[in-house]
Order: C-alpha cells, then structure tokens, then sequence
C-alpha cells in the first residue's frame, strides 16, 4: 500500500528540474557496487596464490562484506560461493528470496524451502547441489571455508560441509581470505565509520545531559539513544538504513555505574545513580553497517584524588596507545610500548585486556593490538584505543576512541571531550 | 563508590523487621540454583546413555542453560566443560573472570590472559590443560561437543576441539543433548516467559498507541521501547535484570509497513506511515533472559475487501495452528495438518515459511512446527504460532502468538487482540 518513498516530496515540481535531479547520483549512506566487485576480485585473487577452486562463506558480515547482502542469522543456514570466475553463487531459504535478489553481484541463488527440511531435504544438501551447478562439486576441488557448516544459532544443526561434498573435494579453513581484507578500510568505509562517530557522539551528548541522581543507567541510555536515532535519521534522510541489526535503535549509547565499572564488562546497572558514582559508558552508529566506539570514564560529582590519579594514569596510557600505532611496526610491538607504561607507572595488575581492536563491520573484528598480533600496522586500518585500569572494589578507567591509521600514525575520528573537568557533573 | 543496591530504602527500619525480613526468601526474575543443579544431572544422565565422559560446550545460551552465568560472546572464547560427575569447568578470559564467579555451580575455572595471546597462547591451548586437569584429555577418552571449536564471530579463528586434544581422545558431535532439554520448558521457565508477554504486550500497546501518519517506525518503536522497558523495571524491582544482552530495551517492539510486509523478514522502514498501509509487529521483553514473541497484523485506515479476506484466511490458518499443537502426535504430523489448510484455501503460494518454533532463551530454538521436524509434541513445550501470507506486491498477513502446550493442547500465553477490528487504526 506505500507508494512513493517520502524522499519524493523534496523534488522540485517542473518536469526539467526534476529530469536534472534524477541523473545527478546522490552519495548513498552505504557502500557502493564498484566496492563490491573490487573486493570479489581481491578474494579471487587470493583463491589463485592459495590455490583455492573456491570459497564458501556462513557467516553473514562475510556475505555482507563481499555483497552488500546484509541479513540476521536465524536457524535457517545462508551462504555465498565465491568460484574463481563467473557470478557469485547464494543459499537462501524462500523466506529471503527477495533480499538476496537487491544485491546485483548475487545471481546464482539456490532456494531451499526451510529449516529443517519444509518436507524435502537439509538446507546443506541444497548447498551441495549449488556446489554442483558451479562446477565447484568434483573430485580434485580445492573448497576453502570460513567454517566447515553453518553456525550454531538458534536450534540449527546439521553436517558439515566437508560432509556434504562429493568424494575427491578437499575442504580447506581459509577464514583469513576475507578477514585479512577487511583489515585496512578503504576511503569509502572510512567515511561511514566517521559518520557513525557523530552520531555516537549525538547519543553520548544527549545521555551525558540527561544523567540525573535517582535514575537508572537503562531508562537514561534507552531513552537517549531512541531520540539520538531519530535525529539521525532525519538528518540522513531516506538513503540511511540500519544495516547491522533489523531493529532497534541506529545510535546506541549505554554506560554502567558504580562498583560494577571496576569489571571491564560490568552489565549495565538498574539501580539508580548515586553521588560518588564513576561511570565507564560506550556509544556509537550503525552507518552503511559500519560500527564505531566511543567510550568515557565519568565522575558524578567532583572526584577525590585516588579518582582523579586512576583517571590521570589512564589518559597517559591511553596517550601511549595512541602514540604506539604507527604503520609499519606490529601491533605486538604497539601492545608492548604500552604494556611497558602500565609497569612504569605501577599498575600492571589492574590491566585486564589489551590495548584495543580492529572495528568496522563488526563492532570488535581483527586484528587486535595485542602481544600475540604479529599483524603489520598499515595506513587505513582502524582500531578502538582503550587501555583500561581495574581497581577491584573502587571502579574502572577506561576511555575507548576510535582512530584510523595515517601516514604518520593514529588519527582519532572519536572527538568527546577526554578531560576530567568535562566528564565531571556537578549534580549538587 | 556505590554503597547499597537501590532496594534497601524501601526496608522498615527497626532490627526486629529487618531481620525477619531477610529470612523470608523472595523469588526473583531467574532460574533458582536448584534448577541448574538439575539441569547438570540431567545432562550426565544423558552422557552415561552416550557413553561419553564429558561434554564442551562453546555456545553462550548452552553455557548459561547450565550455570546461570550469561554473557554476550566475543573474540574471547569461553566453554564450559560438564564431567560425568564433581564440578563444572569453565575457560574464561581474565576480562570475565569475576562474572563466571557468581555462578555456584563454575569452581574449576581456567583464566587466559587474552585473545589472540596476550603474549603466552592461543585459549583453546588452555582448553587443552583444562581437559587435562579433569582428566578428559587422556587416550580412551570420549568426548562431546556442541562446535568442534569455537564460534565464528569477532574476528576470533583458531584451532578445532579436535585438534588441541591429546591423540586417542575421540570428540563427538553432541550439540543436541543440552538442546533437547531445552525442549521442555519447567514450571520456572515457564513463568518467566508468561512475565515476557506481559512486557512484550505493554511494549506493544505503546506503540499502537503512538501510531500516526507521517511518523517512522523506527522513532515510534525505538521510544515506545524505552517507555515500556522504563516501566518494567519499575514494576519488576531490583532484583529484575536483562541477562540476554548487555544493553538496550529489556522490552522491545518494531514493525514494518507498506509493503515491505509481502516479504517475511522485511527491514524496518523508515519513511513516514501512510494511510492505507499494512503493519506487521513485533513485540517482546526479556524476562530471566527469556523470551516470548507477539505479532500482529494491523491496518492504518479500515482495510478494503482484498485486505481484509486474506487477514482473516490468516486468522484460520493461525487457528489451525493452535489446534494441531497436540501432545503425543509429531511435529510433522501438526504441520501437516496447517499446510492442508493452506491448500484447501487456495493460497499455498502464499506460503513462505512453516508455522512456527520453539521460544525460550532464544527467540528461535528447535524444535521447529516443521514437515521434517518428527519431534513428539509434550507437555510444557513452547512456541510460536505464525502461519503467514505473503502477497507479493500488496502486503504481508502474520499474527504471532507464544503457546505453552498442556495435556489437551496449546494455551496462548500472548494475549493481545486479535481481530480486526481491534488491529485496524483510524486515523483519519
């Protein structure tokens, strides 16, 4: 019954005008087919070093990634096939015929009628014939996968793929093909993962005025998050959709108080803020499917001075964090110059994690800044700084920024005031 | 810095009470210990039938079926590992260590620095000593899994099971002996899910409250969320916490509308409703962290001929549903009896998907009203019920309701209305 998208009503009303508008391309908030193929061509280049006939990847942001097919996991198993050559292959239960069919490099769809069989037989099967048909099914195949069958979500089981190939296919894990793409942003995702810091920082700007003694850390953050939404959308217009998830919030903010801080994944905490409480909260966007991260440790009244000292101590590491990213070196060597300021300023113990995480399609996605990367640095990768202090008993410290790599290193595109006077509120 | 949990302002003040007062239990919003307890020995008995010494479980909702310890999944594995017979095992990065403590049932647990390494190896390496300080990882050994390995998500890669035991330890997959008793929800289970319906309806009632022309359906349902996740906390008190996810509205509702509806898994739009348009809901809440799922077909604007005989073949297709529901016969055999239905009303292309699934602490989990589910309908099973029409171009006819089977059949626990009349919105 909708009949025109409500972007329409922008037009302008002679036919000459209107001609005009339509041959000029808008910018969409999302990536564009040439992308697609580009990153279709990088894999298959990778499947000819590796000696790979093909690629058979479950895992949705995989899918996503190379097509622009972006879907919810359920019971019912998807999958691409990437060959060395023609159209990409897809398992897609009837369900999601037509979304599949909006991704133009998707043209070799095996339909299967349900999960577990809609009467006939398992999805896998089906994936086994769509294996056939490309050519991909004969004896002598070299088959890489990011899994060796579907994931385990929501009641699926089933066989693994190396179980439904004919005999003669060698089953190979090759994970890594796309995952190592998807290391270093091009300029196009960088753009995305930029927008969704403003909008993070939308969510985390309307949270930090609403926080108010008595009220709980869920009805602060749902109710912020919800109004930072819409004020998103209606600045990004009809072109944004949510990518990552089917409903819900796009700018998310949310934040746990109190003790609970002083464990790195505290869940977040009903009960009401109190006067004294250190807040370590998280915001960020879902843009185009990209993700960002943006985190701040916060005092609710003027903190005293073993507060202020945690907080002072994780700026400087946080500081090192940034400073130790620079291209060309590991991110082991990046974790180490930061581990080696945790022993200088005597707090070893109350590190709990590494220094941070790749982050794009997923909000924590390789590689990590970690002592056992051996991964290279390079321009274009991004990566949440947040090097944290765990005080068991008095609270946690942590700031999370978001930052690209550069020529010459780290560029933050996460901008929330970092200071103790700006993340101090005085509710007395 | 946070002193006492909110709910002590509301304790009488004299000794006397207060004292009396702590010894009278009160039932909160979880699974009580006992329960958990019984879960183990009933998965040891199923181990026993098996002849399988232990059993690894990588999935989150398998690990807090077991332990009442929830957690959202990262990059950072963790499993449990239940032995014939003493205490479970846990591997746990540092970052969670604290968490995992809180559930009595965990004392063996192996913390790992972090993911990748963290500078000494891989967790699963850890895995491996854990098997082996419970003496199952030594020749002779049977053991079960429910992934021969851990998830796919974050970025994580690494080993399978099977690969970091010790030669001669057979590994099983053994995914469906903790699914199974999934099944059959208890009493408790039960409860929680009724308390889900209850906020998935309030959740629901916001929303149709707050429809209107021009208005997104992310901006309604986002807010309409955090209203009534605002006020089930209030009414559920402190001891209520979300355990499905780390943050958000513990009470969710969306819809799409137009139609994107004709396809079953439509993304939310996001221009304004119109007159005329078809919507398909959402609406649910997380109770002890379980779910239930309420849906409905609604109309802005009373709907024309067309419209309105495809929702009411939809209601006797529903109604079908719920009449095939019999403890005793299969879940094929139930199905069945709805896919005839669909063929004596002429609108078997309508279909896009069988009539429903289990519900617990997933939204979807098996068994599933499916033609090749041959699971026997029992006693405190729990589904969805949501045949659907699909007509492609006009819109898409759904009502979902969660039933819990009894001795004579389904018992709808949604009770939101169901007819026309109440599901039509004037707006004019």
């Amino acid at each position: 019954m909708r009949a025109t998208p409500s972007g329409s009503g922008r037009r302008k009303s002679t036919k000459k005008r209107r001609a005009t508008q339509s041959q000029t391309p808008v910018t969409g908030w999302r990536i564009e087919q040439p992308e697609y193929d580009a990153r279709v061509e990088r894999v298959r280049g990778e499947l000819d070093r590796r000696e790979l006939d093909g690629l058979v990847l479950f895992h949705p942001i995989r899918m996503a990634y190379l097509t622009g097919f972006f879907h919810l996991s359920t019971e019912r198993p998807m999958a691409v096939v990437v060959g060395r050559k023609g159209e990409l292959g897809a398992l897609i239960p009837l369900l999601e015929q037509e979304h599949v069919a909006k991704s133009p490099g998707v043209r070799r769809v095996k339909v299967y009628p349900e999960y577990p069989t809609g009467g006939t037989k398992h999805p896998l099967l089906h994936l086994a014939d769509l294996l056939t048909a490309m050519k991909l099914n004969k004896s002598g195949t070299r088959l890489g996968y990011d899994s060796d069958g579907y994931l385990d979500i929501n009641g699926y089981d089933g066989p693994n793929l190396s179980e439904i190939v004919d005999a003669g296919v060698a089953t190979v894990r090759a994970r890594d093909v796309v995952d190592r793409l998807r290391y270093v942003k091009s300029a196009a995702e960088v753009r995305l993962i930029r927008e969704s810091c403003t909008w993070g920082n939308l969510a985390h700007s309307l949270m930090h005025q609403s926080l108010a003694l008595g009220r709980s850390e869920p009805d602060i953050s749902n109710l912020a998050s919800a109004e930072a939404s819409q004020i998103m959308s209606a600045a990004l217009g009809p072109t944004y959709q949510m990518l990552s998830k089917g409903w819900g919030p796009a700018a998310q903010v949310a934040f746990s108080a109190g003790q609970a801080t002083s464990l790195p994944h505290g869940l977040a905490n009903s009960a009401g803020l109190q006067y004294g409480d250190v807040l370590v909260t998280y915001a960020g966007a879902d843009v185009g499917g990209y993700q960002s991260e943006l985190e701040r440790t916060m005092f609710l009244g003027v903190p005293g001075k073993e507060l202020a000292a945690s907080f002072a101590m994780m700026l400087d590491l946080q500081q090192a964090g940034f400073d130790a990213l620079r291209p060309g070196r590991t991110l082991a060597e990046a974790e180490a110059e930061v581990a080696a300021v945790y022993t200088e300023l005597e707090v070893k113990e109350q590190q709990r994690h590494h220094t941070g995480h790749g982050i794009g399609l997923e909000g924590h996605e390789g590689p990590f800044i970690d002592l056992g990367d051996e991964t290279v640095i390079a321009e274009g990768m991004v990566f949440s700084v947040e090097p944290g202090l765990y005080v068991p008993g008095l609270a946690g410290f942590r700031h999370s920024d978001t930052v690209v790599i550069g020529a010459n290193g780290a560029e933050r595109l996460t901008y929330y005031p970092r200071d103790l006077v700006s993340l101090t509120v005085n509710l007395l």
